[in-house]
């Protein structure tokens, strides 16, 4: 078994290598832009250790995983143009460097090129593998559509926020989990628990993310505190507190969100903690982790096989053992 | 046997079901928007008769047709966003309809159903069609990407223009055509020949199609006459004007792209007519019309199977019998 760390390493190894050809220049130079930004490669390593759950990892595997890292990064390229972002792990983001219309062409041949990986695995797990991917790529687009149009909303339910989040970024990490399962010959039950494990996992991960903007530190969480306040983002506190804050409360916040004022994050704050939503944040990640954990339980397979992945489970969840 | 018309009804009747769900609505308003405007749908018929030359239409050639659609309909949504293109055959695009994200996003999901169907085929020939049509989705990205580079150039070859029109259209029908061919167990030559058949006819296609925005009856062609001059598109007659103008035709000729006046499309016909660019063009289109021909002739199955395709070339290049 290997960690995470062996795996991300094994990864990037044979990932950095040329995809693409070099003409037309423009097209190529912007899809190999985002590919060379270092990353931690989440979730074609989950392909792995999915696939090194069940048996040694196969070739297959890796040819799903550069597709998972492909289309994760198609995604992006195409999520930074709608967000109009400037900027991505602190570099320019691929449009302000080579254009919208370059951009959005470099994320079409990346989706194209991921399915070229997938069309070269053994064809007994073509169509599985196949359905499982497009079902995801679907889910990602629409969860991005949900999440544009919560900007015009005033208000959104905190099961609404969670399906948006689980369409957004947990299903992707939960099928490459199972996706590499598949290729590794699991039975679909086992899957199944994969997937809800990666599922669970995921949604756990985006609270944290939404917690630590608020009471992270910056030093370590490396952005600044309040970033999705100042944005006026809905997020699992904002949507917690205004569900619970009392009528005054209620109006506070409301007129803070209103204008940008200079003690604007510092008040958010407050109102977070005096409605207990830094608390209620932590349990609610608490509650996703034990269920993401319950599902890896019931994986009938050896418990030593599955330390890995409690491992990456942690890691990302910046818990101790 | 069916002729052109008659496939084109078997198709629409199956491909005018609901392709995606209802929610969310503002993505998938989006994305059922284009495929309502009525068409020729030439690409995915093309995928029937490719399959009909060799034996009696497969169910695979159907889904793989939904692909070729699809796939077609998801360059046009994203050309139109980077063309900034307000009207397609005469009404709104996507992205006037929907905005430009949903638009991106309709197109996104466009291609990834494209591919859901191509999982339900026989997997026999599963990675065949996964890899062809997946290298024209590339070339078709490239085509654009050439085009986009095209209006930045004062200068572009034939040889470049023909490159960048075979990329961005003609494959298209060329693997349309042997994607059938493949459904329908093809050996790899006659497949070949298939494929430069749609070729040469694509690029005969399109040299009709720059002649005709010159020299065309508006009444027939659908289309105000000059449009590509006003444009100060590089056509086929423009490339070949360039090249065979003296160099006072040239001086006329480059001042009259440097602005629009009254009478430019008059003065710019003019010069094509004194340059015999428009007896060159149809020579031009004989020619490749003519190699295609003789690709479908040494196709090696009996000739009165290659009926409806003779038919559909004459039918396209507007050719009486």
């Amino acid at each position: 078994m290997h960690s995470f760390k062996e795996l991300s390493a094994l990864f990037e190894a044979q990932f950095n290598s040329r995809h693409f050809p070099q003409t037309p220049s423009n097209l190529y130079n912007a899809a190999t832009h985002i590919l060379q930004i270092p990353g931690k490669r989440i979730r074609p390593v989950a392909v792995l250790m999915g696939n090194e759950l069940f048996d040694d990892i196969v070739d297959d595997a890796y040819k799903v995983a550069n597709a998972v890292e492909l289309f994760h990064n198609f995604s992006l390229i195409h999520d930074d143009i709608m967000d109009k972002a400037p900027l991505r792990r602190g570099l320019p983001t691929v449009h302000m460097n080579h254009g919208e219309n370059a951009a959005l062409l470099a994320g079409d041949v990346m989706l194209v090129k991921a399915y070229q990986y997938l069309a070269q695995i053994n064809t007994a797990y073509m169509p599985a593998v196949l359905n499982l991917f497009s079902k995801t790529a679907t889910q990602v687009c629409e969860g991005q559509q949900i999440d544009m149009d919560f900007e015009k909303r005033t208000e959104v339910s905190l099961e609404e926020y969670v399906e948006m989040i689980t369409l957004k970024t947990s299903v992707l990490l939960a099928a490459s989990l199972q996706l590499g399962a598949i290729v590794g010959g699991a039975r679909g039950n086992n899957q199944q628990h994969l997937y809800e494990f990666g599922k669970k996992l995921g949604i756990a991960f985006q609270v944290q993310d939404d917690y630590l903007d608020c009471f992270g530190d910056p030093q370590k969480f490396g952005k600044q505190v309040g970033g999705d306040i100042l944005a006026n983002k809905k997020t699992f506190l904002m949507i917690h507190t205004l569900q619970v804050a009392n009528t005054e409360q209620k109006e506070v916040l409301e007129s803070l969100l209103q204008n940008n004022a200079a003690d604007k994050v510092e008040k958010v704050l407050a109102l977070y903690k005096n409605c207990n939503a830094d608390t209620w944040a932590q349990h609610l990640k608490e509650k996703y982790f034990n269920e993401a954990l319950q599902h890896l339980e019931d994986v009938a397979v050896l418990s030593t096989r599955k330390q890995e992945l409690k491992n990456l489970a942690m890691y990302l969840l910046q818990r101790e053992h």
